[in-house]
């Protein structure tokens, strides 16, 4: 599917009035049952959208791994997604009511604040990386984003090794672009322990949480951290470095994972 | 309560690390109980939570003016908000799960989608405005939004004449700073037809949704719309300007309500 469409609009400039094409990016809303009842509704860029019902049932603490379901079908034409769960998963925990999530960040998560502080795993990486390699590492996503450059307002995300990103995925919505990531991985069976996450947006309470269900052991993003969200990252072991632009950055936790420069 | 706190943080430039100090926003959860039942847990800005609570209620369709509430309980140190409805509003439909509203956008509304756009009322709104008033509301905006600058990642809604704001907002939310105006508005007995919405980010689906609840006829943006959400507009009568940056912007529907600047 298309994740942008061309529309007329009327431009003003100059005090000139003009009808131009422009591409708008597409918000899709894409139904998810679980063992034929509702589960949830995300609204999505439509694509990637198997590996973003993965990533989303796994942060969302339905499935541990992959091979925990037996079977997806998904309806693009319809906005449907039927997800039947292998039979060694159990469903004690699901019957909260069907829920919508938006476009523009999560939520509505289950488990989202406390529980989700007590039951994220506190990060065992060791990775480490150069300022030189945090700075290359923002780069190489906004190369990677061409709906951003075309549209405005995608939220781009990556995962990838000091060196290198692995995998480059963009949405509307922040929660989905991370569970777009977090489905390839578990998919793919890629170790995200000793990987980085690469942001475009601010780190919030729920971005540093979706970040340690995702297992990454150092959150790099172009914004700002919320002030909850580097409490998170402190007790999670997490290292995030916000504002990366140009040559210079902020470290807000566990800046022993930043390391000097050697050639300098 | 503050909205930014101050943080120790490690500044990389020029190749040099220094202890800086660095403003960092807050993300502060709001736990909602309707006639003490757990409701909503709203993530969000720490100030104006009383209008908060009030849009939102109304928004999720729980209350449809400000003498629907009985008593409200803010508790801030807690965390908690108890509202006592009136006798005359029907809790019948209330009877869903508890739900969690994260910081950076909203979700898990009820009725969000198609409902949402059948039950949103056709605007009958008749205000005007000249391109250079479209460009002056936004440059206003701008200049009100303090955070912003202080922590980047705020998002600024403000309602409007014509020629002035009336009231401005912040918050780590979007979905919140659209509640905090709604709720001021009926807290404060302003009719809203003939206002226009003045918003920082990209118009979703919700914020268009909201937009036509709170009961706005015209939204200007400095970001751009989805196409879902110019969709929406084009349904229910709402004039939605984007991109507005510097003396440029893009009409995306509805542009009778746009008017030719008369002095030129």
């Amino acid at each position: 599917m298309k994740t942008t469409s061309k529309r007329k609009v009327l431009h003003y400039s100059s005090n000139e009035m003009t009808e131009i094409e422009d591409a708008v990016a597409e918000e899709f809303p894409l139904t998810i049952y679980l063992n034929d009842v509702e589960f949830a509704t995300l609204v999505c860029s439509p694509e990637h959208l198997e590996e973003m019902v993965i990533g989303f049932l796994a942060s969302e603490g339905v499935i541990r791994r992959f091979d925990d379901i037996e079977k997806m079908n998904m309806d693009e034409r319809g906005g449907f997604c039927h997800i039947h769960l292998a039979d060694h998963v159990s469903t004690d925990h699901f019957n909260y009511s069907k829920r919508i999530i938006g476009s523009c960040c999560g939520k509505s998560r289950q488990f989202y604040f406390q529980n989700d502080a007590d039951t994220a795993k506190i990060s065992m990486s060791k990775i480490a990386l150069t300022p030189i390699q945090c700075i290359q590492l923002i780069e190489k996503m906004q190369q990677s984003s061409t709906v951003f450059k075309e549209t405005g307002g995608i939220h781009n995300a990556s995962i990838g090794t000091a060196e290198e990103l692995i995998v480059h995925r963009g949405d509307i919505g922040r929660h989905n672009a991370l569970d777009k990531l977090y489905g390839y991985c578990l998919k793919n069976h890629i170790t995200v322990r000793d990987k980085v996450l690469v942001f475009s947006g601010r780190i919030s309470s729920e971005v540093l949480t979706k970040s340690a269900k995702i297992g990454v052991g150092i959150v790099l993003s172009k914004s700002a951290p919320t002030n909850l969200a580097i409490k998170m990252a402190d007790d999670l072991n997490i290292t995030t470095v916000g504002f990366i632009r140009g040559n210079s950055f902020n470290i807000y936790s566990h800046s022993w994972r930043i390391e000097k420069d050697s050639d300098h």
